[in-house]
């Protein structure tokens, strides 16, 4: 159910999925939604979003176990195509469901949005364990592993307008040689940085 | 009443936003939505999209103009600084209404599916336009507008779920370099970036 939940998330954010489309969708018998959650679809959606970002973490992980080379352009371009593979197969009809539930519910829950960090915070602090793994300075990572999720996420924004996966291409293209020049050669250019604050 | 309408998306998406409650916002007399609008919602979301879309365009030319300094990196800081006004005086309850419309809609209303497509394909082809006029190098413009973009939007989302800037600042801290050394040094890594390919 709570898988089933997150699917519909996927398609049609938060408010776009009815109670009774979950419980069709995960061929439940009726009053088991009740049963197990009986904060009702607030609850269920939290338990769904906190599994989106389980799934996040597990993907990191599990990549960084098998990757040739062991560069973090590697890492980046698997955990793309992982998004590549889903949107793909379901003809872009989904995205990610944590984008879907902050843009419809982060201002009138304060419940699902502080779910949604902690689902964000997690994936992040997974990434950027893996970044350091892979030889990205301890000082860079928070900044990068943020990068990289941010453009992800805004990618696959642009994948479901779209239709296609080039978005995420480009992604990769442009963020992967940012992330292996930063395990060698440090900030990029700390004066420029400094120069673009307002 | 379109921009009310953008306003309601962005805090709670298409779904989540009634045809009364945008009547409301408007403070417009009943009836006036059927006679400007008599395509409905998807008619008047398809304005509200338009519109956002004619902002972000409008936001990129401006800054232009008025840059100090010239560079890819402040135009990008301007940008972002832009949202950061916005999501601090609002309490962080909006976001950007291209994304919550997205999240919700584009797998099931192909009309606003190609609505939203049409808004970031304008944004992105201005900022394109202004990276080239920045120095930024034709072959570079697009991949790097895209990352842009897609960063942002992805940073947006954090700085909901946090109540917080700070993605928005990382965000330009991380991609302002890579965007001014584009000026000058062309393609940071090409052999890494076909390597990082799947």
């Amino acid at each position: 159910m709570v898988r089933s939940t997150a699917q519909l998330i996927r398609r049609k954010g938060v408010s776009g999925t009815g109670m009774r489309e979950i419980v069709l969708e995960a061929d439940a018998p009726r009053g088991s939604l009740q049963h197990y959650f009986p904060g009702g679809k607030e609850e269920l959606v939290s338990e769904a979003l906190l599994w989106m970002g389980g799934v996040a973490e597990r993907r990191v992980r599990r990549h960084l176990e098998h990757l040739d080379p062991s560069t973090p352009s590697a890492l980046l371009s698997a955990l793309a195509d992982d998004w590549r593979v889903d949107m793909t197969n379901e003809g872009f009809t989904g995205g990610c469901p944590l984008v879907a539930a902050t843009a419809d519910t982060a201002a009138t829950s304060d419940q699902l949005r502080q779910v949604l960090k902690q689902a964000f915070d997690g994936w992040q602090e997974q990434l950027m364990a893996a970044l350091v793994a892979l030889g990205v300075p301890d000082e860079r990572a928070e900044g990068l592993a943020l990068t990289v999720i941010s453009a992800l996420e805004g990618a696959i924004i642009l994948a479901r307008t779209r239709r296609e996966v080039a978005p995420l291409d480009t992604v990769v293209a442009e963020l992967g040689p940012v992330l292996d020049a930063s395990t060698t050669n440090g900030p990029l250019d700390a004066a420029a940085v400094t120069a673009a604050q307002p």
